[in-house]
């Protein structure tokens, strides 16, 4: 399994955050539908990180395959407009999701995600996500779905905050 | 199959437009991984409509478990903010979509969708995507990305237009 972040506190692979993992799975609502061994089974393709209030953990622009699942602290989202000022445009917490577009996509990082209070998450890449589809299209469906949920419940969110901002 | 949309022309499934649903999910980047035969088969899925400018195809805080393939035209997504004002926050031409978080998510519509210019369109529900997922998961886990990269593509829009909206 690569290694992300090179210069924060590895923690290993999900499996030892299993409680952790649940609990915020639960909170978040997610993973409503998996069986306690799929978590486990999803949580060995995911390595956890530590990282300290201020760290950037992705670079809007930059390339990206790779999604966090936030277990704890928060985690701010920043996007710059066309006069190159940053805009917070959200805020991820435990049970939330970022970075996921990219991995999707394949496109660059939309925002940047800057660690707002001390965070630990776990991280999925497109490449790990390939072998769950592959070796299990259950667990692989169940992993797809959960990312339709969490893109769905970040563009409600975004759409309300939008006509709220819309001059007209 | 249910009749989604009783007072609008019904035009008989997919299959039958095969050739413009290929057309517009190729213009769309859509379906680049799907065989012509999974095409042909997720189509017999989805009865096809005509709505004339006007028709109000999905209304704001309604139930909903459908999406919709827009085949043709062009339609208008509008929401209403706090003091209820409609913002026109989008529009979806061909090969876009509409619908799908409430398809997925199984909240309330997120937003209206109004034909601004007359329009063709493709119905997929969740119980005909669960169908899908059940008979042939290959072909589930493909619209399921299909699903994501739309999702992912229209919040990387709204977050654009957002950091622009927003004055702090």
């Amino acid at each position: 399994m690569r290694d992300y972040f090179p210069g924060l506190i590895h923690l290993g692979d999900a499996v030892q955050f299993i409680d952790l993992f649940a609990n915020v799975t639960d909170r978040g609502r997610l993973f409503e539908d998996f069986e306690y061994d799929e978590v486990r089974q999803l949580a060995r393709h995911m390595p956890c990180y530590r990282a300290g209030r201020g760290t950037v953990l992705i670079g809007e622009g930059e390339d990206g395959d790779f999604g966090l699942l936030v277990l704890s602290g928060r985690i701010g989202v920043v996007k710059r407009n066309a006069a190159g000022q940053g805009k917070r445009i959200g805020e991820i917490g435990p049970g939330g999701t970022l970075g996921e577009m990219s991995m999707i996509d394949g496109q660059v990082r939309a925002a940047s995600c800057i660690v707002e209070e001390d965070a630990e998450f776990a991280v999925l890449d497109r490449e790990e996500l390939t072998v769950i589809i592959a070796d299990d299209p259950r667990l692989g469906i169940k992993v797809l779905v959960e990312l339709v949920q969490h893109l769905s419940g970040k563009l409600r969110v975004a759409s309300s905050r939008l006509a709220e901002a819309l001059a007209v």
